[in-house]
C-alpha cells in the first residue's frame, strides 16, 4: 500500500491528505436539515448529516489527491451510527480510488493491538468465513507500549500489504510534555523515530516502509532531525492550515527526492467555506470551496518544495 | 463515579474488575453454535456469540463485582456489529448496577479528545437533542500527546462526574522500551504518574480523584513507587493471572486502608472453564466456572492484604 500511496502522489503531484474530520458544526445548515427531516434530530441523523457532507466534498476533490483521512473520534462522538458513516466514508473513499489512513491512534497490548489491526486493516475469521471489518488501507498507532504493541499491527500489514504511521511528536501544544523529554541527552521522540526505523525495515515497500510517523507541521525544526532518523519513513504530517503550519515550515519533512512526506489539513479545507478567503462560494457550494483550497495547498507545498 | 466504584468494592469486598474481553475462541462451541444458526457464520454471528457470552458471565458474576472492563478491541474486530455488542454489554452491566470501564485507550489532541470524551462518557448534541452514544463510567486514556489531549477528558469528568484512568505503566514486556526510560534520573512512568496526581487534583471525589491510572501487577516495585507519587489516584492493575501477577504482587499497589487499587482479570476469569483447575464444570457450565475464578481471585487478593 505503500507504494500504491507513493504513485498516486506522484500521479497527482500532491503530497496531500484531506482530513474527514467532520464536526456537525461544520457541516452546512442545509445538509444537516435534509438529513434531521429524513432520520430526525438523532444519531442517525448526525451520522447522514456528516457522510453526506463527507461525499461530496470526496466527490469535488478526488481527482486532486491521493489519500485521505477520516478520523475516527469523530464518528465515534455519535455512536453507532456514526461509526457506520465512517465504515460508509472508508469504502466510498476506495470506490473513488483514494488511498484511506484510519487515524484511530489505537495502541494496546499484544493480543488487544492484534485484534485492533484485524479489524481495521486486516481480516477476522467467522466460524469458515472471512471478513473485512472496517478496511483501511493505513492506520495511526500510539508507541506508549512498545515494540510488542506495535508488532501485531505490523504483522497485519506485512500479511495484507498494509500500512501504519506511529506517531512520534504530535502537533498539539503540549506534546512536548512527555514527548520532548531528554533521555541520555536526547528527546524521547527520537527514540521512538529510532524504532520506527528498525520496526520499518521488517517491512519495506519498493523505497518506502510500510511503517511511516506521525510528525507535526507545528514543529519543524524536529522534522528536520526525524527526516535524518528514519530515512525510509514516509511522514504523515498534521497541524497544516488551521493548527498553523505552513508549506515553508515542511520542506524538510520530504527527502531530496521532494517524496517521503504527505502534509495533513483537515478543518482548512472541509470547513473552507466557512473563510473569508472561500467565503464567495457560499455554503451551498461548500465542495467547491474545499476543491479550490486543496488547489491553494498544494501550490503552497509545491512552491515552498520549488524554492528550497 | 468513584466514590460509587469505592463504595461498590467495599460493598462486595473485591477489589476485582472482570475484564470482558471476548475472543470468539474463549466462547464455548455451544454458545458459537447457536449464535451461528440464527445468524450465521457472518460478524452479526460472532457479535451474538460474545454478546451471549458476556450475558451469562455477567449474570453469574455481577453480585460479587464491583465493575467489569470490557476492552473495546476485541469488539471492534467484528465491525459495526461488534461494536453493537460493546454498547450491549455496556448497557447490560450498568442495568444488572456494575461500574462499566471502557477499555479503550484513546489519546489524541484537544478537539479529537474531546470528541472521544463526549462519545465514551459524555453527551453528543443533535440539533436540540441530546444523547449518549456509548455511555461507560470510566474509560482508559493514552498520555503520549501530554496535558492538551486530556484535559478535555478531565473536563468531561468533572461535568458529568465519569473517571479515567490514565496509563503509566503497562503490564506487557516491552512497556518498558519507552516508559522505564530515565530522564533527570526518574523514570518516564513516574514523570506521567506525577501529571496524574497533578491532572487529579482538578477533579476530587470523596477520598480519590476522578483521574486513576494503569499500572501493570507484572511490575510490583514501580507499583510500590507510583502508589506514594499518586496518593489520591485509584490504580487499575491489568495483568493479574493469565499474565503472571499473583495476589501477593499486588499487595503495594493499595493503600493503608486496603482501598486505592482495583485488579483486572480478564482471560483468567472468562475462559476459566478451560483450565485444570475450573474444567470440572465443563463448556455448558462456564458461567460457574468464572463465578469460582471470582471467588478464588477475590480470596487470594485479600488473603495479600490481611498478610501483609
Amino acid at each position: 500500500m505503500i507504494n500504491r500511496l507513493v504513485e498516486k502522489i506522484k500521479e497527482t503531484g500532491a503530497p496531500v491528505v484531506v482530513g474527514l474530520d467532520p464536526m456537525l458544526d461544520y457541516v452546512p445548515k442545509q445538509v444537516r436539515k435534509r438529513a434531521y427531516e429524513e432520520f430526525g434530530e438523532t444519531l442517525e441523523g448526525a451520522a447522514e448529516a456528516i457522510w453526506q457532507f463527507n461525499k461530496e466534498i470526496v466527490d469535488k476533490t478526488f481527482d486532486l489527491i491521493p489519500a485521505v483521512k477520516p478520523q475516527a473520534a469523530m464518528y465515534e462522538q455519535f455512536g453507532i451510527p456514526g461509526l457506520e458513516a465512517f465504515k460508509r466514508t472508508v469504502d466510498y473513499c476506495k470506490e473513488k480510488g483514494l488511498v484511506v489512513i484510519g487515524d484511530i491512534k489505537r495502541g494496546d497490548i499484544g493480543s488487544t493491538s492484534a485484534a485492533y489491526a484485524a479489524g481495521h486493516i486486516g481480516k477476522v475469521q467467522v466460524g469458515s468465513k472471512t471478513y473485512v471489518p472496517f478496511g483501511e488501507d493505513f492506520i495511526t498507532v500510539n508507541p506508549y507500549l512498545g515494540s510488542d504493541g506495535i508488532h501485531p499491527f505490523l504483522k497485519v500489514c506485512k500479511e495484507e500489504k498494509k500500512g501504519m504511521f506511529v506517531l512520534v511528536k504530535t502537533s498539539n501544544p503540549s506534546s512536548g510534555e512527555f514527548q520532548d523529554r531528554l533521555i541520555d541527552g536526547r528527546p524521547l521522540y527520537e527514540l521512538v523515530g529510532e524504532k520506527v526505523a528498525a520496526w520499518g525495515e521488517e517491512a519495506m515497500g519498493n523505497a518506502y516502509s510500510y511503517v511511516g510517523a506521525v510528525v507535526g507541521a507545528t514543529y519543524p525544526e524536529m522534522g528536520k532531525a526525524l527526516r535524518k532518523i528514519m530515512p525510509k519513513a514516509y511522514i504523515l504530517v498534521p497541524g497544516y492550515g488551521a493548527q498553523g503550519g505552513k508549506g515553508k515550515d515542511l520542506v524538510h519533512f520530504f527527502d531530496e527526492n521532494g517524496l517521503g512526506a504527505i502534509v495533513n489539513s483537515s478543518r482548512g479545507i472541509i470547513a473552507a467555506y466557512k473563510q473569508e478567503k472561500y467565503a464567495g462560494f457560499g455554503a451551498e457550494n461548500f465542495g467547491d470551496a474545499s476543491r479550490e483550497a486543496v488547489k491553494d495547498m498544494v501550490s503552497d507545498i509545491r512552491g515552498a518544495l520549488e524554492n528550497r
